[in-house]
């Protein structure tokens, strides 16, 4: 099935819109969380209990791919989605963002950029082409081109160059793509700017003018404030068409998505729900919480009676504090099951909600 | 469902039997393999995979349990059972072994055995009397009597003193079981005696003599020589009544139990399975093999094509390779699922060869 997307209803109230993103592996429902799987898994679940908690789609990590093992190796075995058994869909995205929180030494210029990898040391090139030939091997449905993402604070000087040069970069993948045939993926390109809105607003334009099926928006939720990054959202989704899906890259928490929606945002994945898991807390409407406090050492109750996960189906809190203080990994799996569906049933709840206007 | 052993065919080559064990809890074909849950988990299993892989009892350790979350707490969440969701048998032990090999500073006499917590230095007392009330709070449908084991090798006279006060704490745990009234649970007396023929023969006679619904045979598979446990293992099937089940205790590898099932013994348990997996080691009718060997890199196909669990259903050795490197649990738990899986496919193989003799 071609990429296509279709809005099945706009929100009277705010920009937040409900649709379906077509993709060659399958429909999926938006506004979306995507469960991110780095390392060709989501962290402690297997593929059948991602279709269980409800997943429509998964995001893959080229940086972490293309180290570990390798875009060759995944061709072989038939692309991302053979590999990891997983027969929906996956966004990759390109690296650019591990580039420059987890590479060392890494030195960028206009042709792309060099790091040294954190397995071992080697170094290793990224161009705005590589980056699509690495995402074609993986063989995801919905690709990133290669962008630059800056820290917050960033002075506009350096901020105002990497949102340049993360256009250029685009316009050379929207080339590239345009000369690769009869590939079924799609490509994104990727909003910069920091949090200065004059150069959202030129990023934005510009990547319009170049035309994507889809747009991202990067290099939020790096640390400014929620309103600064709401302000960036509302002014970039101005900008971008309607009609195209709107990706607001690595956020977050639930405050931060639903209010996102409302700026017109579609797509978002944030590793939040895993990593928490892993460090022992679950998520309620009303926030994070541990499992390990001493109040639910006799819980006999689930985390959350409302919930239809297998894990509050069928676990106590008390039994879950105990099995993660005896460091059991069936802990951390429980509690990744309970946060993916907490932000799964929180969408599908978004969801109808705008349906139901 | 009373405690009932049910004899369904007897090997005409061999003293092996294939029977039906009826617990409370349901029914327990063997010879049987029962998976290792120490802190109320099978490590990296849940449940319902549990169930999937078709185990049929799982056993529970009551040293770690009677330390931490404690048998009170565990009795409020209503037993074991409910407390880990598992509505199969559960067999518990006594918490002697882990006594002997875990905890520190311990000091045995014939009241029973001080020692020091291996989590938080706290000391402990177990008394025969002890550790039923413990095993009857967790609410466990097979438990131990507290017996002593000892190390390989050992000399004569600690063997018989070890012998001789196990069949002391074997009297007086079926006094107490005697005199506690409406218990569905049974209570296993333990064989003990070292490598000494003489000694396994009088503890076997001696426990025969008290009269227990089944019996362990203890303290074997602690580093002596495969032959020599089966010589302690033949003499003391020879004693113990043939209609009552025979456990030989944490054995063990895959040839010591296809040998011990020949010499009459129908349960076992060993954590070899599960430990070996999140090492990264898969077993085969070969023995064990490491999925981290470079010849694995590329290579596409299932741990096992002729198994049916859902990791060799679904997951190619170059895929759980590459999560295994990468350190994602799912590695560790897909290669436990397929163990034991492994375990209950072997041990199934048994109870139909027995049958089509």
């Amino acid at each position: 099935m071609p990429f296509k997307f279709e809005i099945l209803k706009k929100s009277k109230k705010s920009k937040a819109r409900v649709g379906k993103l077509h993709t060659p592996h399958g429909v999926i429902d938006t506004p979306v969380f995507m469960p991110v799987g780095t390392q060709a898994t989501v962290k402690t679940m297997s593929p059948r209990e991602l279709d269980e908690i409800g997943a429509e789609i998964v995001l893959g990590n080229t940086y972490h791919l293309n180290l570990r093992p390798g875009p060759d190796l995944i061709k072989e075995a038939g692309g991302l989605h053979k590999f990891m058994n997983w027969n929906k869909p996956i966004l990759t995205d390109s690296g650019g963002f591990q580039v420059f929180s987890l590479a060392h030494m890494r030195k960028i210029t206009d042709e792309g950029v060099e790091f040294t990898s954190h397995l071992d040391g080697r170094k290793h090139f990224l161009t705005p082409e590589k980056v699509l030939e690495i995402q074609a091997a993986l063989g995801s449905d919905i690709m990133m081109q290669l962008d630059e993402c800056v820290a917050y604070p960033c002075d506009k000087k350096e901020a105002k160059e990497a949102m340049e040069r993360s256009v250029r970069w685009a316009r050379e993948s929207k080339l590239k793509m345009s000369n690769d045939k009869c590939q079924m993926n799609v490509l994104f390109g990727i909003v910069q700017g920091g949090t200065y809105r004059d150069l959202r607003k030129q990023s934005a334009e510009q990547l319009v003018e170049i035309d994507f099926p889809g747009y991202s928006i990067g290099g939020l939720s790096v640390g400014e404030p929620q309103a600064e990054m709401f302000e960036m959202l509302d002014i970039v989704t101005d900008i971008l068409p309607e009609d195209k899906p709107h990706y607001l890259m690595g956020v977050g928490y639930a405050s931060d998505i639903l209010g996102a929606i409302k700026l017109g945002a579609d797509m978002f994945d944030c590793v939040i729900p895993t990593r928490l898991a892993r460090h022992g807390a679950f998520l309620t409407y009303e926030g994070k919480v541990n499992i390990r406090q001493a109040r639910f050492e006799k819980d006999f109750s689930p985390i959350d009676p409302e919930c239809d996960c297998y894990c509050c189906q069928n676990f106590s809190k008390a039994y879950i504090r105990h099995i993660f203080g005896a460091r059991e990994i069936l802990a951390m799996h429980l509690l990744t099951i309970h946060n993916l569906r907490f932000f799964m049933r929180m969408m599908q709840k978004v969801r109808e909600d705008i349906l139901a206007e």
